[in-house]
């Protein structure tokens, strides 16, 4: 069906009355969807066509970069007509993307109620509760009736993003419980809302980390979460389909800091080129500057290189086997605290079953290296059994830093993400190099 | 609340009427939490402690070394008082752990109609729509009046996972639409629910992949989706908190992909040192093996490296760098294209933007390389350029490689996540050690 309107809405004469007998029953993410490929004039055309009913939807269903080309395109009153409709924690998402004289017009255009709601949201932090939540609940009074309670939804419940729990209030606002649709509809109408409210509260303040948030929705399984301020008086509630983004956003900035990324928000193709290179090159430079050590390495033992150059040979093995091997640790332990199945207390755990593990991959891999070099270079034996004891050390230790270096992370409140792959390479490199190094002075006399 | 109820039953005196009286206004998901904790003997007490309307949510929530041992120790009754209230898809989660002979037991003392149902899920295949969805849900018939959805949703609904969505179907059971609570709440009693329904449906079929659906939810920020066979009738439903662990499992395994690691299921601490081992060694292996081809060049440049032994000094810098360079593009081109945020169709694209960062980065840190190597070696101009015009190409094919090899590899339909940080280093490692020696070779007439 997208294709279908695509090729409508892209012909020289738009089939206006085909498209209207369309639009209504397409799905609004779908129709969203639709304007990615469209250019700036058919965005208007396109998005003047829409049922009103709908409108509101589809844009907030929009990427920002069509967002702005409608809304600059709009009317005073038309741009009224779309933000009041918006879901507050929809409007507030579009507004933080647009630039300032955009922002002025839009805000001089909704009702008051709603620019102070907005303007409210806009000024909690960053990846807060108060950033991602919405202002759009039902609430209800503790000593309604469930008949009461039926009634105020029918009536407000069209504009509240989720009616499928309801928030339970006393006359000051303090939060005391909640209500399930389900239980409302369980019940019988005269019951009293105190009475069948369920006082055991999952809630968030507006202060709180969308992440720690995201982990509590996780562990209870829950559609919705109410927001409360400092003096526990409900502001807002934060629905799962918010925290699914914030999930997906918590991970992607997991894997952008342990690859040796600065983290960003934006998507890949619209960032713009500078800004992608600034993000890559503080971790490329910090970790080519600690390289210089291994070099430093390297040169301290020129001598030794000097009466057996063939070593040289099998440094970047050991390299990549010991970073390879160290990152594979980080990345489970890494992962594992971001889970929360493992946790700071079980660090000399963690570190026995990693020794274990290292020894069964360290044992494994040397006696395939040693039949390697041995058969390759002439039945070398102590060139073999060289390379291979450094080999059986260096992942022992590389697992051993890989699970530790994390956890200390953790423990001083750093992101154990940025201590993975890249920056563990570095360090297992230094202390592989010179394990090789030393070995090799033993076992040769150098 | 959670410390208390486990001081109370690890003393040797368990105070049982404490315990009663706190019980029952804590979350199910908390007391779960408790069981971690307990000896064998004190988690079977407690368990037969909870009061009975809450026991099978409980178990719902305990880990399954925990259930295994409550299910050990009850009678045939017990065990099919606790099964029999079980949501379908939580008892398929908890049989999916359990060994054979209690597996037995357990299906031995369920009602048949849920022995079926749970028989029937297991059947479908791992991580397939069919394995997840559960079988509780609201079906409503096409002709029924809203009054007559209410009648049954209160008389059905208790047992029903969730009541929000109401499926409406055909006599034949084939799925005609959906009603949510919401429209049903706001509805005229007399309305027809064959008139009221949205019939715009996004469903699954039992044989779709978990991660398709998961990006469905996403996209369309469901709550629920219905689930039907190859005839297009209803079988189950999918809920979005069993979608918030299936995310997180595709990251997971993304995450042990992109570091050389089997994929695996199960939480660290669970997994057997061995199996741990093995998940580890085939990369282990492959990436050790093939960094031999990395020796074997260096060998061939044995005679430059005799006459210019310093040239050693600057390889780990250069193979860092250039892996660190690899896995920043890398990663960002895996996680765009599982976000759906990059296509196939973006390729050259994609290359000509990476191409461009490599540029700017590698004249960067070339610059900042050539001053550190031109002051700390003795000012020596053409040691500084070699290892300065190396590390600028080394980045640039660096940054190409990153980026085109996992849209390639997604191109032949292999899991993009295999082709990052390690294998990535081991293919940029060679060419960076040829790039280097080739351009030492003619800057110093070797």
């Amino acid at each position: 069906m997208k294709e279908e309107i695509l090729s409508i809405v892209s012909a020289d004469a738009v089939d206006i009355s085909k498209l209207k007998s369309l639009l209504p029953d397409m799905n609004t993410v779908d129709i969203a969807e639709v304007f990615e490929n469209l250019e700036k004039d058919k965005t208007i055309q396109l998005f003047r066509l829409l049922p009103k009913i709908i409108a509101a939807d589809v844009f907030a269903s929009m990427d920002s970069d069509e967002q702005q080309i409608v809304i600059e395109a709009l009317t005073d009153t038309e741009i009224g007509e779309i933000i009041n409709k918006l879901f507050v924690d929809d409007a507030v998402d579009f507004i933080e993307e647009m630039p300032a004289n955009v922002v002025k017009r839009v805000l001089q255009n909704v009702l008051p109620v709603k620019r102070k709601l907005i303007n409210q949201i806009l000024q909690y932090p960053d990846d807060s509760a108060g950033s991602i939540m919405t202002t759009e609940y039902v609430e209800l009074p503790e000593d309604a009736t469930v008949q009461k309670a039926f009634d105020d939804i029918r009536r407000t419940g069209v504009n509240k993003e989720t009616i499928y729990t309801c928030y339970v209030i006393r006359r000051d606002r303090l939060l005391v419980g909640v209500v399930s649709a389900k239980n409302l509809m369980l019940a019988k109408v005269d019951d009293r809302i105190g009475d069948i409210m369920d006082t055991n509260l999952v809630f968030a303040n507006t202060t709180d980390d969308q992440e720690a948030i995201a982990g509590l929705f996780k562990k209870y399984g829950l559609l919705a979460m109410p927001v409360v301020d400092k003096e526990q008086r409900l502001v807002g509630i934060i629905t799962v389909d918010d925290i699914v983004q914030v999930i997906e956003e918590e991970n992607t900035e997991d894997f952008e800091k342990m690859s040796g990324l600065r983290p960003s928000d934006e998507p890949y193709l619209k960032t713009s080129i500078m800004k992608l290179a600034k993000n890559r090159i503080i971790w490329l430079l910090v970790l080519m500057l600690s390289a210089t050590v291994t070099g430093g390495i390297i040169s301290s033992f020129e001598d030794a290189l000097a009466v057996l150059p063939i070593l040289v040979a099998f440094i970047p093995m050991l390299m990549d086997t010991g970073g390879n091997a160290g990152s594979q640790s980080s990345t489970l332990i890494i992962r594992g605290m971001a889970l929360g199945e493992i946790s700071l207390g079980d660090l000399i755990k963690v570190i026995w079953r990693e020794i274990r593990i290292g020894a069964i991959c360290g044992i494994a891999l040397g006696l395939i290296n040693f039949l390697r070099i041995f058969l390759m270079n002439g039945k070398n034996l102590l060139l073999s059994a060289t390379v291979t004891i450094s080999l059986f050390i260096t992942v022992l230790m590389a697992k051993s830093v890989g699970c530790i270096l994390p956890m200390v992370a953790k423990k001083l409140k750093i992101d154990p993400a940025i201590m993975a792959a890249p920056l563990i390479t570095t360090i297992v490199d230094s202390a592989s190099l010179i394990i090789y190094f030393s070995i090799a002075k033993v076992i040769f006399h150098l």
